[in-house]
C-alpha cells in the first residue's frame, strides 16, 4: 500500500474465522460486511463500511462449498471495486478447484483456469493463496500471485514435538519432490509409499514403501485428503514395514466425517493439519491438531503493506506466527 | 449455423427434462454428457461426443441452485471451447441473477453483471434467455442474447380456457406496463395492485387495487412468485373488490413449498407457469399447471439454424409450440 | 485521490459553466484547455497545463449535441491517460444515450452500452453523473460509477418555496417508484397519471389522474422533458380535477423552444429543473427557475478527494450545496 | 464469405449513394435500413431486414460531418452483432480522422487511433478503406483493413485525357513519395512544391518548384483539399514557371464553397476527385469532375466474397471499374 | 474447417523440414512463404499467395533458437490474421518455453504464460503441440490447444525392434507417472532413477535404481535431453546393476554436441528421438535414430479439416503414421 | 510517483551501460538483476532486490539483436509485475522494429504493431524512447509513450564545434521535414538529396542535391544508417557539388563493420551518433563521435518522478545533459 492508511480486511462467509485470527495478529478489527443467501439461493454481499481508495483484503477460502464460495468472491470483488476501492487483494488459504488444473482427458474443462480468470475479471488485483496443488497455477493468474507454504509453520510444530529418529514420508511419487522439502527443514532422510499393479490384474494393487522406516517415527505429509484412504493405508503399510510411530501432516484439512472416522482407526498418533478450510467434522477426533497459518497470512499482508519482500517468509516462519 | 450439420444440444444437470423436450420437438437426441459433483463439492463436466467446429446448445437454467448451476455453464462453455466447438450458446431459460441489476445501494455489487461477463468470457458465443426481471440486462452481455417471451404461450393457454369477462392485474405499478401487454394481448383492460402506507406509520401497508374488477375474472400475471405472498395477498383484495374468478400467470415457477401451500389456501383458482426451472414443489398443488416453452426455445433455435428472424417469435407463437 | 495534490478539473466545450461553478465550490480554478472544431468537421481538444500524474476531472455533459459531445469526451479521456494522468474521471451531468437503454425491436443498437464501453476504451476510470434514466445503467459500465440524485436540491427548492397542501404527481406508472421518493423527502403523498386507450380504437387516449388532488399544490416530477407536451397534457388534467397550483420539476431540463412555449402556455405555474445541461432556450420564459447541481457535484469530487463515502449525497444535500 | 450467400450491403446515412452505385455494379439491391436523429439529437439506427448469420456491409464514410458518421458506424457495428451477423465490414471510403494520426503536441489524443480501437470495439470485423493520410493507420486497427487506392481510377482518367507532355506535381515534400507513383504510373516525370521561408522571418513563405515544368502539362496530386487554397498558389506558380496547362487530383474531395470558388478563380484547368465524400459544394464548378471509386470497392468486395486477393487492384483498376 | 477447401499449409524458417513431411502424408504441397533477417537482425515473413478465407496452419517449432523462433510465430500469426485468413493455427511441434512453468524462485517470469499470451495476441486460433514439459501448460492458453503424444509412434517403433525382456527406466521421480505410461503400453514393468545425497554433504549424488533391472533391456524414457549426462549416468548405474542393453527415448531431441558425444561414449546401444526439432548436431551418432512425428501431426490436421475427433490418437497411433 | 520512494532502475543484458550513465546522473545505483541465456537458447531473467509497490525502470533497447532483446522485455515486465511492482516503465532507447510501421506489401506483418502490443501485454506501464521511425508509432501502443529527441544532444554538440558557414542535409525527401527541424535549431538553411532513376532504367539512378551547398559545412542528418551507403554516396555528391567540410549526424549509431568502413573512406570528417545502442564496432573509427542521451532519460525519469512535464525536453536540452 502506498499510503500510510490502515489494513481493511473483509471477510467472506466462510472466512470469518480465518479473518478474525488475521485481525488478531495484526491488532486491527474487521470490517463490517454482509452475506445472505435468499431463499431462491441467490448470494447478495454488502460491504458496511466506506473503501472509497482503500486497499481491501477479502479472506475467503474456496473450500468445502466450493461453487457457492467461489461465486461468493466473484460478487465481492465487483462490489469493492465499483465502491472505488483502490486495489482488492482475494485471499484464499485453499483453492479447490487447482486440483483441476489439466486437461488429461478430451472435452473436459481446465477448471482451475476458468475461475482464475473470472476472479480477475471482477476485480482482483492481487491474490494470496497456499500450497496450490501444482505451481503451475499461478501462471493460470495474470495478476500477481503470492503463494505462501504450509511447510515451514508445520515442520516447526514437529520441532516442537521433539521427535527422535524421524523420516518424512510421502504416500507418493507425485509428492515426492515436495516430500524432500520438508525432511530437509527437518534434517532427516525420505521415503517413498509406491502403488504398483500385479502383472496384468487391474485391480489388486500393492503399496510398497521405498526407503528404510524400521523403528523410525514415520511423518507422512501430504497436500490435502479427503477421506484419510491413502493415510491410513499407508500407515498401515508403513508399521507392518516396522515403523514405531506414525505422525501425519496436511497442508489442507479437508477430511470429511468418514476421513476423520479413518484416521481414527488407523495406526496415525497425531494428524497435523491447517486452518486454512472451517471443516467442523474435525472436532470428532482428539488425534487431529489444527495448527493457524492465520498468523502467516497477516504477516504476508503486513509485508505486503510495509512493501516488504515476502520470500523470507516461504523458507522460514517469524517466530511469532508459531503455534506453539 | 452455416452448414448444414445436425444441431447439437447438451444439457447441464439442471436442464436435462427441458434439453429433451427440446429435442423431442426438433426431431433429434440428446447428446451424451457427464456432470459429477465430487464429495468435496467440486463440479465436473464431460462432453461425451465430439464437438470439434460443431455448434454447441448447452440447456441449463440458473434457477432454484444458482450458484452451482452458473459455475456449471462456465465450465461447460470452456469445456466446449477447448474442444473446437465452432460456436457455443448458453440456453439459459431462466435467468436467476438478473434480479440483481443495479446497484440500488452503495458497496453491493452488480451480480448480473458479473454474471454475463463470466459466462462469455468463459466463452459463450449467444446466449438465448426468457422473460429477463429488465430488459436492460441484454446490454450487460456484449454478445447477441436471443430474448424470448413466454407472452404468447401463457395467453394461448389462457385463450384455450375460454375464460369470460376477462381482466389482467398486475401486483404493481412496476409491472403494469407488461401487464398491458398481456392485456393487449387477450384484447382485455388492466388493473394494478398498489401497496402504499398510511401516514408516516412505516409498518401498516394497505394494498388498493386501481381499476374496476368487480364480476371480473382477474388474470393476474407477473415475472416470478418465491413465497406466494404477494399474489395471495392480491388475490384475497381482488375477491374483495368483488372479482368473481382468479387466476396468476407466471413467467417462472419458482414458488417454494410454503409458497405452493400459500396458492393451495388462497382463492387462486389456477395458476399457470412455464417450465423454465425444474421446480419438484410444484407437484403438491392440484392449482398449478404448468405450460412448456421448451417447443419456443426449439423453434428459436431451428430458425437460428436456418438463419431466420427470430422476432415473429416474440409477438406470436406458432402453433405447434402451444400446449393444448 | 491518494496525495494531497490539488483537484485538478478540466471543461470540455459544453461543460464549462458547470466546471466554473463547481470550481467556485472548491475554491479552486478551471485548467486551461483548448477544443477546436476543424472547418472540415474534426474535434481537436488540447489540455492546456500539465497533468502528469494527477487525478483530472473532465465536466462534459452529453447533453443537446451528443454526438460530437461524446467524441469529445472520447478524446479527452485519451489525451488525458497519453499525457500519463494518474486517473481520470469523466462527469458526465447528463448522459442522453442512457435514454437508448435495451434492445426493444429487433436490429437495433443497445447505444447506451456502446458509448459507455467506448468511454472506457478511451481511458475513463470513473465516472460521475446523474439521474440516469434507468438505474440499470450503472451496469452498462465496467469501471465505478458514482450515480448522484436531483432529487434533495430540487426537493430543498421545493421547501423553500414554503407550498401548502402538496401533493407529487407522476406522470406515467414508469416514473411512479421514483415519484414516491420525492413524496416521501417532501412529506407528502402521491398521484400518477395513467394514459389509457378506450377500447381497441388505437388513437384516442385518455389521461386519468390515480389519487386525489383536489385543491392541493400538484408538484409533477419527471427525469426530462423534450417538448414540454407530457407535462402540459397532465397540468390540464390536474387543473381539471381540481389541483390549485401547479409545479414542475425536472432533473435535466432539455426542454426546446417549443417545449418552452408550451410550459409557458401551460397552467404551470413554476418549472424547476437544474443545469445539468447548458439550454439557452430556457431564458425565454421567466416560468423556469434554474437550480444548480454543480455545488453537489463538486461536493462529490472533494469526497472523492478525501476518500469519504458519497452515500450521503444520496439522500440529503449539505446546505452549502443548496440554491438559495 | 464462406457461404454461398448473397452479398448483403446496407448503407449509413451519408453512404446511401455511393451504396446504391455499389449495388449497381454487384447487380444487387441494398437493404433496407432506417437512421433517425431525434430532435434532442440522438442518433438511431435499425437494420431492416434480418441479418442473422450474414455477412453484413456497412457504406459510411467519416466525411464531412465527421463526429455524427463516426457513431453512426459504432451504433451500426452493435445493431449488427446483436442481431447475430456473422460477420461485419465496416467500409469507410474516406476515414476523416485519419489525418489525426499522431502525438506532435504534448497533451493532445491520436484521435484515429481512438476511433479505429472504438469501431473494432462495437463489433467490426474488417475495414475496408481507401488512400488513409498514412500507411501506419493500418497499424492502429488489429482486424483486417483492405486499404484501396484511387491512384489507378484516377490515373485512367487522366490517361482518357490523352494530355501530352505531363508532369506529376506534388504540393510539398510529404506527398513527393505518393506522387511518383503517379507518375510511375502515367510514365512521366514529376516535380515539387517547396515552401521555405526566407532567412528567420517567420512569416513571408516563398513557393518554389523544384522540377522543370516549362511548357509541360502540370497534374497536381493530393490526397485532399479543403479551402483549395495550396492547389490554387500551387498553380500559379507553375503558371509563373511556364507550365502549359494545369489539372489536379485529389483522393477525397472534401472542397469546401469557398475552395470550390479558389479553385474557379484559380489557372486550374480541370480538377479530378473521387466520390468518397458526398460533397453538395462541388456543384457549383463545371471545373470539377468526379469520378467514382464505388465500382472499386464493389469489385473488391466480390473477391472478398469469392475469396480472391485484393491486391490486383492495388496496382491496377479492372476495366469495368474505370469511369469513361 | 467448415468448408471444403483444400488444406493450406505454411512453414517457418525452422520448420519447413517437418512440414514438408507432413504435406507429404497429405498429398498437397508446401504453400509459398518468404523469411528474411535483415542485417540488423529484423526478421520479415510474407505468405506468397492469397490465404483471404483459409484456414492456415503454420508449422515452426520453438526448438533451438526459441527468441527468433517465437518472434518469428508472432509476426506470421499477425500477417495471415491482417491477409484476411479465416483461421490461423500455430503447429509448434515443440515448446521450448514450456520448461519455464512456475514462479519457483521471487521475481521471475513465467515464461511458458508470457509466450502463450502473446501467440494468441497476435492471432493463433489453436495450437497444435506435442509432449509439453508439464500437462497443466494448456491452460496458460486461453485457445485451444490439441497435445499429441510422442508416446504411441516410439513405442511403436521399439516393439518393431522385437527386444526381448524390457523395462521401462524412469530418470527421476518426476519422470515416473510419464514412464508407467510407456511401460503399460509396452506390456512391461517400470523402474526409477532416484538421485539423493548422502547425509548432509550436499554435494556428493548417489544415483539409486529403484526396481530390478538385471538381465533386462532397459529402456530409458524423458522428455528431453540437452547435454545427455542424466542419460549416460543413468545407463552407466544401469549397467552396473546388470542390465543387459541399454535403449533411450527422447520425446525433443535436443541434444547438442557435447550431448551427442556423451550419448556416443555411453552404453546406451540406440537412442530414439522424434524430429520435433531441426537438430543437426545428431548426425554426428549413428547410435541416434530419429523417428517422424510429422505423419501423426498430418493425421491431426486431417482429422480437424474433416471434423473428427483427435483423442483416439493420443493412446493409439493410425497404421501409416508409423516409422518402419 | 505518487510516493517519496527512490528511483528504482534496472538494466537489461544490453542497457547496462546506458543504465549506469543514467544512474550516474541521478545519483543512485543500478538495481541488482541477472539475465542467463541457457545452453538451449532459453532466456532467463531475475530481479535481485525486491520491486514490491515500487515504480520499476527497465531500460534495454531493441538494438541490435532485437529479437532476443524484445523476448528479453517481454519476461521482465512480466517478472516486474507478478512481483508486484506498483508500476513498470519499459526504456527503450531505440526500437529497431519501429522501420516496420505499415503494410506496404500483401500479407506481412505491420511488426511495429506486434512489438508494442505484446509489450503492454506483459506489463509495461509507460514506455520512454527515443526517435521512433514514424510519429505515427505512438499511437500503436494504447500506454502513454514519452517520445524523446535526440535533435537538441545532437546540435548543442555541433554548436560547440563552431563550425562555419553549415547547410543541414537531408538523404533524401522523406526525412526532409526533419532535416529543417535541424537546421531550425542550428539556424541555418536545408538541402535535399533526390535520387532519381534515369527514364525507365530501373537500376541505374542519379543522386542529386536540391539547394546550394558551395563552400558550404554541410551536415547530413539521419535516424539511423547500416551499411553506411546512402552517407558516403550522398558525401561524395556533395563534395563534387563544391561543399567544403562534412558532417554526418545519426540519431541511432546502428553502423555495422562494413558501415563503419565505408565512413571511414568517405569524405565524411565525422560522424556525431548518440549512445541508444550498444555498438562495438565504432571503436574502429576515429571519424565517430558518440554522444550520450543517457543523461536526457535520466533527466526525463527524474521528471516523471517529480511530476513534471516533459514537453521543455522535446525542444531544449537542458545544460547538465550535454556532452563537452
Amino acid at each position: 500500500m502506498r499510503d500510510d492508511g490502515e489494513i481493511s480486511i473483509f471477510a467472506g462467509s466462510t472466512g470469518k474465522g480465518f479473518a478474525e485470527k488475521m485481525c488478531s495478529y495484526l491488532g486491527t478489527s474487521l470490517a463490517k460486511s454482509e452475506v445472505i443467501t435468499f431463499s431462491e439461493g441467490n448470494t447478495y454481499v454488502k460491504a458496511g463500511e466506506t473503501v472509497r481508495d482503500k486497499d481491501v483484503y477479502l479472506v475467503q477460502p474456496i473450500g468445502l462449498d466450493p461453487n457457492n464460495e467461489f461465486v461468493e468472491i466473484l460478487f465481492w470483488m465487483d462490489a469493492f471495486k465499483r465502491a472505488s476501492a483502490n486495489s482488492v487483494t482475494a485471499i484464499i488459504p485453499y483453492f479447490s478447484y487447482a486440483k483441476a488444473d489439466k486437461k488429461d482427458e478430451p472435452r473436459v474443462s481446465i477448471r482451475a483456469r476458468v475461475c482464475a480468470e473470472c476472479i480477475e475479471l471482477a476485480g482482483a488485483d492481487r491474490i494470496v493463496t497456499m500450497d496450490l496443488h501444482s505451481p503451475q497455477i499461478q501462471g493460470f493468474f495474470k495478476k500477481p500471485v503470492d503463494h505462501l507454504f504450509a511447510l515451514p509453520v508445520i515442520c516447526e510444530y514437529i520441532k516442537g514435538l521433539k521427535l527422535e529418529n524421524m523420516i518424512v514420508v510421502s504416500p507418493d511419487a507425485g509428492f515426492a519432490k515436495q516430500a524432500r522439502k520438508y525432511a530437509d527443514y527437518l534434517g532427516v532422510s525420505v521415503a517413498i509409499g509406491d502403488k504398483t499393479r500385479k502383472a496384468h490384474d487391474e485391480k489388486a494393487e500393492i503399496l510398497e514403501i521405498i526407503g528404510d522406516v524400521k523403528d523410525k517415527t514415520a511423518v507422512i505429509v501430504d497436500d490435502f485428503s479427503l477421506t484419510g484412504g491413502t493415510l491410513a493405508n499407508l500407515a498401515k503399510a508403513l508399521k507392518e514395514k516396522g515403523a514405531n510411530r506414525i505422525i501425519a501432516c496436511l497442508s489442507h484439512t479437508l477430511l470429511n466425517e468418514q476421513g476423520v472416522r479413518k484416521i481414527e482407526e488407523s495406526p496415525i498418533e497425531l494428524l497435523v493439519g491447517t486452518d486454512t478450510v472451517c471443516n467442523s467434522a474435525l472436532t470428532a477426533s482428539s488425534k487431529i491438531r489444527i495448527v493457524s497459518v492465520a498468523p502467516l497470512f497477516a504477516e504476508a499482508i503486513q509485508r505486503i503493506h510495509s512493501r516488504e519482500s515476502l520470500s523470507p517468509l516461504f523458507s522460514h516462519v517469524p517466530e511469532k506466527c508459531n503455534n506453539k
